[in-house]
């Protein structure tokens, strides 16, 4: 499990927080009325700007910026060419047992395509397609909190417009004057807050997450072809190899030579 | 319905006024003149950016926008998989009956199409064209609330310096500053809510059903060509169900075991 | 002859101008050294920005945007399958009398084309080119607003900012303090009515003009390489609808058969 | 050449100065510090953010903003067509003598490719990937004064956040309140003025340069590849008339018949 | 090694402190506090938003920014045109040998597989998939200063607004108004400057290097293509040297006539 979201989110709320205590009185930054019209407003025009099942699912996004995986892309090679192997001695029907034991729905479904003589061309289309609408999802995912980023500032400026306001047309008290900028200048804070220091990293890191997911599935789909096509093993890791990056390559390698040792002992 | 347009602007409506009649003297933020300077300058400025007949579709953009359904995508996949049999079955021509029921005039001109013996490459061609069109048109409709979200903060920003200008000129009067001041700054206000509580996430949700309705009719021309190209229904429903979302993956799985149970009863 | 642009634009105007006028004293908003260093500065940067040829053709672009018409869809569907009849009685040939009745030089010249009895390749090729070209040209014009609708209020600012400068350094006299600064703030309301009030919805318009246009001549290149491929008139008529909104294809569908009737009487 | 840069700098330029000067003291908007930190900390950003011989070649790209040509597309259009014509008349090695009295180094590799009997395929991957390149090249020079249009009001800004903080350290002497808020703004007017009056000027004009020096480049690759195929030279004309604006090819027809005539007589 | 990185951060940052020391007070821009609020909630949302193993990869993308060479393109040419020489002369097996020599392990690999007989198709594939992920790779690292570039200015408004906060809700001692605004605006300074003078600059030549290396990489790629396809040495030299700017290929055309000069003596 990646923490950096978790320790990330904790290093910028403490400091944050921590920049309110030191300056004292922490009770003036908590204010009822104003995080109702920040927060809440940002939330209803997020909501107007996304159909209800959307909203629904925002928990399921946030569990995968927070907690998602990188996919092991090293096991992903070594499957693949493990099935090449076998698919080379055995036939592609005798992949048919593996399937069963696969994690993962996309590469489950790819092999059941191959084991079921499905034409090349097919596969390749069905997995393409199907690699896009993943990344619209995700895409679509992403984008609710990038809409929460943009739309939460103007809302802590809305915010600060109306006490601005009510604050000048009451100027008789000069008293009140600094209190009462005071409050109206929270909402923004709020505002900054949920984009900066929540929203914006949020979205940043869901286009990761994103990115890699693709990047595993390309690799899968270019390995199922390879092996429906009926390559060489060593062709088809050589192919599989180039989407690791260099580092990952070098543990593959190490990984390869301490197998290859065990079995020579 | 999908209410989370309605739903999510009262929200944000609410929350907004709330956090003013919290403030006391609501009245204050109502004017006239200013609400002129900033609405009505931008309705001319985003007519002037469009033509006629475009400001004339306006309502029905809007309807979209609140009250379009998502596209059933489970009973278009069904619908096409029963028309894939039928057509291996009883060859193309008998599709000819089916048309006539269907609501969707796209898919009903797409197997129009086919029944009339129209050539494949030409199909794919004419439909293409018209989802490209299709989506052009909703990007014009969309078009025209970017437009308002970008010109009415500056119109509110232009009302404002009017009402400083004016303010700064006639200081003479203390008293009147505060109050002055707040009038300049509700046209800033108007802008700032027009195109944060309204335009943008009408906006947004303009480009969410575009996204929608384009992918339901790329599902039909996928089912519509395969239907043509006599494939196997059963390869038909692979092809279509790779546009769903995985959760309706399952439903449809479901529902097809409950018929066949249904039907083994 | 559309109008929005013009009654856009004075309506804009109109309430803009209402709004200085209902808060007293508009000749406080009329400042000549202000105009000449908002405008004029605007203007040189923008002459800057582009070769002498494009700024002496800006008047050109202003025409396009305040009156070009829409094309006429509808008229130039019926005088297509009207070629491609003639065309599919008659010969290729046969077209070139109606060339010269043509008003729009785009479609005489695709017709003329054709008649030569040019390769299908190369007419496509060519006319493909000239829609690229226009479009180039026309994102060049529109590039001139777009550049003056950033630097308008950049150069309102720099106004700005050497007014407040000026203004700060003679604090000495606290009465000429408020209208020092609203003498400085005109260069910005200047700056930012000319960038939104004007630059933006032409920049806005001109785009919607090129699309259209654009449009235009796709559905005559469609409709020149089907009837130079002497394509059935009614398939003609099929790939050429798909270019109207559907609004339109219903009012070509009524002409159609009230012509029909009307023969039939 | 084209004075277009010129006279625009200089009259926006005069205006901003006359502006100053209209104010009375333009000695107070000259203040050496506030010039080396905002100018010299944008040069050094800007110096960061580019390899060496880049930064070396700023005077070349600067040269090309104020002083290129648009160059002679008719002139070129007529330069081809003759080749044209003489190609076809005595042969692609007749153009070998043509070659050296070209100016232009790009078309001279062109044809001197076509006369070595380059395989045509190879001569179009060549040319087009120089053309790419140079875009490249070009989009490198522009984005030199992009970055510094960024920086350059980021680094008047942080100017302008130093005075303030002295400024307001030292509140004790009031009179120096205004005098000091001055010079903090003035390293904001410096950033900006540098960013809107000299980059983002320089950089679009740098734009329009490179699109017209890419366009002039097409053109020669069309011609050069339709003079190896042995094309006809009027298809040559008519092939290359499509990259002139319409007007150009107004004066391209009037120069020809004048030549026609002139032969006549 | 290309020092421009450090030469213009030194220069940037010794102007910047420059401007501090000569208004007096150095010491009034180091606020520990406000150092964490900015630079450490800054780190803390780029943490948020990239994975553990990005965030512990950061030094290396710095090194590169500050200390990558820019690839030696002549040499590159001159290595490739002698492999295709060679090729030509002895055989594509003859090259196993002189890529143990090769220090980059991408053409290390490319010449491999070309002496591996591996199909040319398959060849382009690998390298191609392989350049397409180390742009991604790049544009990764680069993304982690361009976050950081975007949410450093908010983390440091985010702290301006707590100390403004604080500071209007003790408004009774005026005298200290002053020192706590400037107090306030620190965090906004730091801000600024992490973004413009380091972050800014960094991501801009991180990206300038990944095209010089993702250029040299197509270099290489177009030049082993050529040598498997047996092509002329002459013919390669004239592929490759498309991929040179201008003065370059005359520096190598004159290294080339003084070898040919020093092999004549």
């Amino acid at each position: 499990m990646d923490l950096a979201t978790l320790i990330g989110l904790l290093l910028a709320v403490i400091l944050v927080i921590g920049g309110i205590v030191v300056g004292g009185e922490p009770g003036a930054f908590v204010n009822f009325p104003s995080l109702l019209v920040t927060v809440g407003g940002t939330f209803g025009a997020t909501i107007m700007a996304n159909p209800m099942e959307r909203i629904r699912g925002v928990g399921k996004v946030l569990r995968r910026a927070f907690f998602a995986e990188s996919p092991d892309l090293i096991g992903l090679v070594q499957t693949l060419v493990s099935f090449a192997e076998k698919a080379r001695r055995e036939g592609l029907l005798a992949l048919e047992d593996d399937t069963s034991e696969l994690d993962d729905q996309f590469l489950r479904k790819s092999i059941q395509l191959v084991v079921d003589g499905t034409d090349p061309e097919l596969v390749k289309g069905i997995l393409d397609t199907e690699i896009g609408l993943l990344e619209d999802r995700h895409a679509a995912g992403k984008q609710m909190f990038d809409t929460m980023a943009e739309l939460a500032p103007a809302f802590g400026m809305l915010g600060t417009l109306i006490g601005l306001i009510q604050m000048l047309r009451n100027l008789s008290d000069p008293d009140a004057l600094g209190p009462g900028m005071a409050v109206a200048l929270i909402t923004t804070f709020y505002g900054s807050f949920l984009a900066n220091v929540i929203c914006i990293p949020v979205s940043r890191k869901l286009a990761v997450r994103s990115a890699e997911e693709v990047l595993s599935r390309e690799l899968m789909v270019e390995g199922v072809l390879a092996i429906q096509a009926g390559e060489n093993p060593r062709i088809v890791e050589e192919k599989l190899k180039v989407f690791l990056p260099p580092q990952l390559r070098d543990v593959l390698d190490e990984e390869k030579n301490r197998d290859g040792k065990g079995e020579e002992r």
